[in-house]
């Protein structure tokens, strides 16, 4: 199967979570914002079928949400539980990935994302401090307790391999660690640690991470580092 | 098949997607927080293996979020599309609607949850005043474009009948005409309002609207009427 994804060429984004699902399983796919441009990109958002991107076509179906796309590749990339239950289970947590990222991206952006971020510093301030002090443990101590609780053993969140919902958790703790460096020291959790380890040495990410098609993060993606949103020193 | 369903007792909130969809199919249901109070609700989210309510329990398996809940109700209940290809649509576009959801819900609580909305009065003012210049028209818009080009017709969302997803907004429809009435009266969106009126007189739907199970929107759910949030007349 070829796949085409549409993101913005600049930033990992939401995209970068697809790309990595396509990058683990050495996918045929073309990265059409990186090959053409977001002007390829924003067409094909303005085809009106999605809200937004990413969107990922194949030859004969198109979907976006970064959730959907991957319960739909996640079979056909070998990236799936083996039962039907832990698939119904690996949807539902990624779905809890996805209000965590969106919770992420609104500490530098709380009031609207057509403000800049400098002309909402102040909001952001107080929303990064309330992030850090209660819904940035609240959601690492739940996925340390899912890896714990996993009746397959703690290697993977859901089953006994590696799935699509490792890849996202994986990327997520690495844009955590830039965006909050100090907050991220606070935490113990072994055990998603231990999966961050797991995936970043796997072979198709590894190579990925070395390679100049990963994008390096920035401050105008999800994942952004102000120093004065972190915890001080 | 026998669901119990676990959400807060005193707002129609994020449970209400789903209580409509259990009410429109007529399904066997206990609604554990009305009957039991919200310490039952509690008491189920604290086991650990769901992040957040709504949760929906079977005898044999347990789902939670909203979209995942009603992709795995939808056939059982027959508020699914014919087509597979439908069905994902279905998924996806209630995947927008969630989006469009928490963007609703943060007009209120722009900067975090554990603050009041009187602690956050300022902020939430300007949000929901791009809101309302914004995200409103432009989902709005979407809804109704995504009517209009439904090859199976404008009656409904996905496919030639009633979904889940129809079911859903319908209900941010209405939440938003409780919530912002002045802004909503601006918008020129004959297709949602005629799926809207579809969907309350559908006889599940109309008798219980009617009934005294159906919770009033009020000010502590997703759907809050502060008029200085609305526009001003």
């Amino acid at each position: 199967m070829k796949f085409w994804l549409y993101y913005w060429p600049s930033i990992p984004g939401r995209g970068e979570f697809i790309r990595l699902a396509l990058e683990a399983a050495q996918a045929d796919y073309i990265d059409v914002g990186r090959n053409q441009g977001s002007a390829a990109v924003a067409e094909r958002v303005h085809r009106g079928d999605h809200f937004a991107p990413p969107i990922l076509d194949t030859e004969h179906e198109s979907l976006s949400h970064v959730a959907h796309i991957l319960a739909w590749i996640a079979g056909p990339l070998d990236l799936a539980p083996s039962g039907e239950r832990e698939f119904r289970r690996m949807i539902q947590l990624q779905l809890t990935l996805t209000d965590f990222v969106a919770e992420i991206h609104d500490t530098h952006h709380p009031l609207c994302t057509s403000l800049y971020y400098e002309e909402q510093q102040a909001a952001a301030r107080t929303a990064a401090r309330h992030f850090r002090a209660d819904r940035l443990p609240t959601f690492l101590d739940y996925f340390e307790q899912t890896l714990r609780d996993n009746p397959f053993g703690d290697d993977w969140l859901v089953g006994d391999r590696c799935t699509t919902l490792d890849l996202s958790l994986f990327q997520v703790v690495r844009g955590l660690k830039y965006a909050f460096p100090n907050a991220m020291t606070r935490f113990d959790t072994p055990r998603l640690a231990d999966l961050t380890a797991r995936v970043a040495h796997r072979r198709g990410i590894r190579g990925y991470l070395n390679s100049d098609r990963c994008i390096a993060f920035n401050n105008d993606g999800v994942f952004r580092h102000y120093p004065e949103l972190d915890e001080q020193t």
